[in-house]
């Protein structure tokens, strides 16, 4: 019996998760739960799972809920909770599921005290990648990624010679907006963006897939996770999004991983890992499924692809940079405050002005990130 | 540096063995070399690669070799010469590239005095799969498989639970008549047979390919060496032979071995297992590549694979019983005694007058394929 915690868990993932772990009542038990602010959902996932700690962000909320599920369960408020929850010796695997930059801080957290980690979050390694990577290979502190990308990344390795690797393949299925020309974009709306053809997912990752940015953080991403530069990260377009990613090796063999685009998957091997359990998700039924298809990814319609390799070779604190701005931009476009079009623009000014700092300490990073979102946010405010 | 035998070294796989030993001079060295009876090219190889053993299996071919080669190589003639020369202590591989039921003798020799062996031939492990098998774990003798299919299943496999498998998709091209209707297959000519869209190889695995008995024995070939039954595996149809077979897993993830339709690529990952060396063979571009396709295989058109699937459930002798029925059929319409379309016919009234034995030992295993020859050879005769 393995024992859970999920921070995140009224989001996509974290809800997926909770679907999971429903199914494996004798293998999984919910320990904690951490929400930011959403207690209805919150409310019931404590009815069904009985967790022993629950922690909710927002403090007021956190009050709220405080009056409803009475003195039984341990409950936390604010930031800080996450952290100290993540700590508990009660806790076998912490499943992180927080959007943003803000899941560093307890991602940390959990490190430190050598949990295994199931990480679906990405912009904590996009923004402090080396950081997350060296301590997590100093506490002997697994981190399992979730992402379907680097989930199937992670399982063409397994049982591999690293240094025999030659290139990811990192498989994109383009997003909502692939085939539309350049025009067409400037003017699509906000609920075009929102339409992701394979996945369901929340409202930043489906604006960061219309962009292609979320492919980009994932090359980021993947650069730490595996320790590879970006001239060994390739990313190709696939529609289909069966083939979740693949890995060269350098006799010219290369592994895929492939699946139903039904993100219980990953989710279920990254809490079993290693083994693997039978479960009654989609399977892939390749007399139907008849193609899989592969394009180039065009950079030009979607320059935001090309931002984050630029800021993958400048390494340092520009993946930090390209990171916030991207959430302040992806924010402000959902307000309708920006059009869709003039994000690359916003971002490549921001990385344009920011002096890299190589090498970078949590507090270089934590800097880096509250300049950007400034900057961010000052530059959408002269152009409004 | 790793000393290497080559039985059957002047065919197709042979001689793609020896051009990847060509290009890795510090990592193996040809230590004998076995052919039929192609001395002229035998010949050829041995200046180049200066082997210790030489063993012709044909007696007058290899008497006319021994003339040229002098007294500085030990040279074997007849079949029992390769039994002899995989026991010697200075061979640490032996790549077993004989095709037909001829391989099995040599390979049970070289599992007993425990070499590693590379095993291109399909044949002995169709006909005595569970005797090869536990013999090969008994004396703890790894068996890698070169066929490109099996090669890809070992590939997948590597790193996981072999008890977590589910089904193997067993891929096949399709062969060069797969989209001719069944009216033209009934006056195709050898020619068009021969002709494989995919990879060159023998007139014997030609034909095989044409008529998809060779996927058929592939099947039997999984089945003993991953130790599965035929309902774990099924065939999909992939015309463009890029995803060289796959492995699903109990939890719907599917992992697939992937490259370009080059011999050398699974013949060095045989020879340099675990290790993987860069090479300059052809690479996957999937920009160019565009897509894989995938269809059901017509069992109508294709009844070999009906045929096979029938021996594998049936087990016992069955699957030596096809093995040699479809060897003759196949040398019978080489020689253009019989039509191309009569093959599966011929095959399945041999099976059906088959008394099978159950858990066969190795002299029921040559009885029953002497028998399936006679029976053949009898049944051809009689249809004039």
């Amino acid at each position: 019996m393995k024992n859970i915690a999920i921070l995140g868990s009224t989001g996509s993932i974290g809800r997926n998760t909770l679907d999971v772990v429903r199914h494996f009542p004798g293998k999984f038990k919910i320990t904690a739960l951490a929400a930011h602010s959403n207690i209805e959902v919150l409310f019931k996932q404590i009815k069904e799972f009985h967790p022993v700690f629950v922690c909710v962000a927002d403090k007021e909320a956190g009050i709220s809920l405080k009056r409803r599920v009475g003195s039984k369960i341990k409950l936390f408020t604010g930031e800080s909770g996450l952290g100290q929850i993540v700590k508990d010796k009660g806790i076998d695997k912490v499943v992180l599921a927080i959007s943003g930059a803000d899941a560093l801080r307890p991602l940390l957290s959990a490190i430190d005290s050598g949990k295994e980690v199931a990480l679906a979050n990405k912009e904590a390694l996009v923004i402090a990648g080396s950081i997350v990577m060296s301590r997590a290979f100093k506490k002997k502190a697994k981190i399992i990624p979730i992402d379907s990308e680097q989930s199937a990344i992670w399982q063409c390795l397994a049982g591999e010679d690293k240094n025999a690797l030659r290139v990811i393949h990192l498989t994109a299925s383009g997003g909502p907006l692939r085939e539309l020309d350049k025009n067409r974009l400037k003017s699509i709306s906000l609920k075009e963006v929102m339409k992701h053809p394979r996945w369901k997912m929340g409202k930043k990752i489906s604006v960061d897939s219309a962009t292609l940015m979320n492919k980009g953080l994932e090359v980021l991403e993947a650069m730490y996770l595996f320790g590879v530069g970006p001239e060994k990260i390739k990313v190709v377009i696939h529609p289909e999004a069966i083939i979740h990613s693949m890995v060269e090796f350098m006799d010219g063999t290369i592994i895929a991983q492939l699946s139903a685009t039904d993100m219980r998957i990953p989710i279920q091997y990254a809490l079993s890992y290693p083994e693997r359990l039978a479960n009654k998700l989609a399977r892939v039924d390749f007399y139907k499924l008849q193609r899989l298809s592969f394009q180039e990814p065009d950079l030009k319609r979607f320059p935001c692809l090309r931002l984050a390799y630029q800021a993958a070779y400048d390494g340092g604190t520009a993946p930090c940079v390209l990171n916030a701005a991207n959430e302040v931009c992806v924010e402000e476009f959902l307000r309708g405050g920006i059009n869709f079009i003039s994000l690359p623009g916003i971002i490549e000014r921001v990385l344009e002005r920011h002096k890299n700092t190589g090498k970078p300490g949590i507090n270089d990073i934590y800097h880096a990130d509250g300049w950007a979102r400034q900057e961010t946010k000052g530059l959408i405010r002269r152009m409004g």
